[in-house]
């Protein structure tokens, strides 16, 4: 018996550890006696304009830096299929007769929540057309959004370096207290506030920094947040402050008034990033405290050089987990981890696709505390960021891969 | 014959080798029979104050610590001695009564072209009023724009930290280019373009980032570089800038209208920070491509998780030659660095305090073409880059140390 052939894709933005879902795919598939293994380039986009290439074909040198190179190896993308459904059932037939003539029966999408709907509509069209395809959804976000989930692949690599960037500049900061006493170091994370929250991790010692964390989950008072800005400085000298790019006012409305000059997203989010010049304008003003800002912004999905190693190992277990089901005869889920151990792969799952697509987990209560996080939470989160990605390096800098499309 | 004390100070922003030259000073200082070395907590700051600790007396796995923790572990500062003749000998008259207290025969400042300055007012008031001090400086800033040396302290390690950001933040980028296809990656620098062009080691392959290097010593013009942006665009599809924080218009005048709330620095300085912001509002309004800005600002300063070894060992040698220098009898001098020969330490020679004092090195011409740098550039910077320091890690994270003051 032959089976068939695998069709994968990335979606939205990568993560650290986002080639190696696809690693675990292509190894599993691989083992598993699939005779080629599709990439489509750019996700979506790529199978709709066919730009595909054959992974099985690509030399081992490169499938193997899939383990430690960051961005989206085959390109990622933030297309939405056609929301008209007529429109919508064009785009899926393309996508089946691309499926056709590569004779692929398993397709893949590494993302987060908006790549899961997308994931979603593939498989429901294709079981409403009877079309035999097996779709499994991969999880991949730095934001640790979804839902569903113990934890997301790629969250532990930002997590860690978010921590270790916020150690460092702490020290930085604190030596410079007398001139330049406060920081603000923004994160990604949409509306939902793990990333900050993991910055907690770089807490060494008493008065060390973060000392205030804003997460998206409390409602931003700008009153009270200067207050406890010069609380801080009061009694230490100088104020390291952590906050997610998607803090919203009592209201429910976006605190950052600047914004972008684009607007919104092709998925309708606003584009949140620019929340640290807003505070540092409103601290300097109202406070008169020189206020420096650090903005992260994709180093924080990119950062390999000091990436988790169990985070890797969870990316790929998703992948080879994805291939298990899909062969297996499963459709129309996402893989799911279950609560990390330590220093072992976390148990996978399956959750149903349309359960997870669109929706957002936010960080629950029991993990915040007082403008900071509990010792719930940092036992949460500290399993995920143990040990190290190897990196090979050349020249004195990390020797990354990258695949021609 | 007993010699005397050592005071050592840290000053100006941090680096993340800045306290290797402080380890130097310490160890070369107890290797040559110093009884006391004292530090100085926030530079001049601290000697007015009077807040000094005796690093003679601090437990050896802490000194230790200093090979690898970023921060000024003494504090640094941005205090300027008094401008005004009066005030300012009021000032010295209370270091060299410190001096005399403690029996210190020779004052060591870590620093900056600033911090120069004011080792060399020291050095003038102590032979005017014939005090017996020997003055020595050590260099350290990430910018490298100090005069008569080849390289400086910390320069090595904000290079291989930003051009591994580039590398990364480029392979993320590259593989959204369909949906966010520019990304400005802002550098410290002040008004020299060593930090944003030292990115240039991050291309590893053709087309790969950086794409277009915008520096203080070439004017910017914004239709030029907006034509730049576009043609780059539609060449490869995407554009990854890195830009220097101090551009300047054809007039002289700084790009960065935005600016800060609070104005000029206490050396004079406007703060300069912010140029990616008004860029990227450029771009956008101008040429309508999304585009996300990375500002790592004092992580540039303080990633001693990615620093270069080369660079500690500089670093290290700066401080043990300046103890050697002023116990050998000499005062007013800066210790200056020669070209690095490749994985040995750098040859170390002493240059006259007040033609270093305030004056900045431009990066010559010879090292820019094109919006990028020239090969004789990177053979200039690739030796300082090599290495990386060894950090112990506990939890997953750094663990650094810091010193109690």
């Amino acid at each position: 018996m032959t089976i068939g052939n695998i069709l994968v894709g990335q979606s939205g933005g990568p993560t650290a550890v986002i080639n190696n879902s696809l690693y675990g795919i292509i190894k599993e598939g691989e083992e598993q006696g699939v005779k080629n293994v599709y990439g489509a380039v750019h996700g979506i986009e790529g199978i709709l304009n066919e730009n595909i290439i054959n992974l099985s074909k690509v030399p081992e040198e490169l499938i193997e830096g899939l383990r430690y190179t960051p961005g989206a190896a085959l390109g990622g993308c933030r297309y939405k299929l056609a929301t008209k459904l007529e429109d919508q059932q064009k785009e899926i037939k393309k996508i089946f007769a691309l499926c056709e003539r590569y004779n692929i029966k398993y397709f893949f999408y590494i993302g987060g929540n908006d790549s899961m709907d997308t994931a979603d509509r593939v498989n429901r069209q294709a079981k409403e057309m009877s079309y035999d395809l097996k779709v499994i959804g991969v999880p991949k976000t730095v934001d640790n959004d979804l839902v569903l989930t113990d934890h997301c692949p790629g969250f532990g690599s930002a997590a860690k370096y978010v921590a270790t960037s916020v150690r460092e500049a702490g020290l930085h900061n604190r030596s410079m207290y007398t001139s330049e006493p406060v920081t603000v170091l923004e994160t990604v994370g949409r509306n939902t506030g793990w990333l900050p929250a993991a910055s907690a991790l770089a807490r060494q010692y008493e008065d060390a920094a973060p000392h205030l964390i804003c997460l998206p989950e409390n409602p931003f008072v700008a009153d009270k947040f200067l207050a406890e800005v010069e609380k801080t400085y009061a009694r230490i000298g100088g104020v390291f402050i952590v906050m997610g790019e998607g803090l919203k006012d009592a209201q429910g409305n976006y605190v950052n008034m600047q914004g972008d000059q684009l607007g919104i997203d092709s998925f309708g989010h606003p584009t949140l990033e620019g929340i640290s010049e807003t505070i540092k304008k409103l601290i300097e003003t109202r406070l008169k405290f020189k206020t420096r800002i650090i903005k992260l912004d994709i180093c924080q999905q990119s950062a390999s050089h000091f990436a988790s190693q169990i985070d890797a190992m969870d990316a790929e277990e998703t992948g080879r987990a994805a291939v298990q089901a899909a062969i297996g005869g499963k459709s129309g889920y996402m893989v799911s981890l279950g609560k990390q151990q330590g220093n072992t792969v976390s148990n996978t799952g399956l959750v149903e696709l349309n359960k997870v697509a669109n929706a957002e987990r936010m960080l629950p209560d029991k993990y915040i505390k007082d403008n900071f996080v509990t010792i719930n939470f940092l036992n949460y989160v500290r399993p995920l960021i143990q040990g190290e990605i190897e990196v090979p390096l050349k020249d004195g800098l990390p020797n990354y891969i990258h695949l021609e499309y």
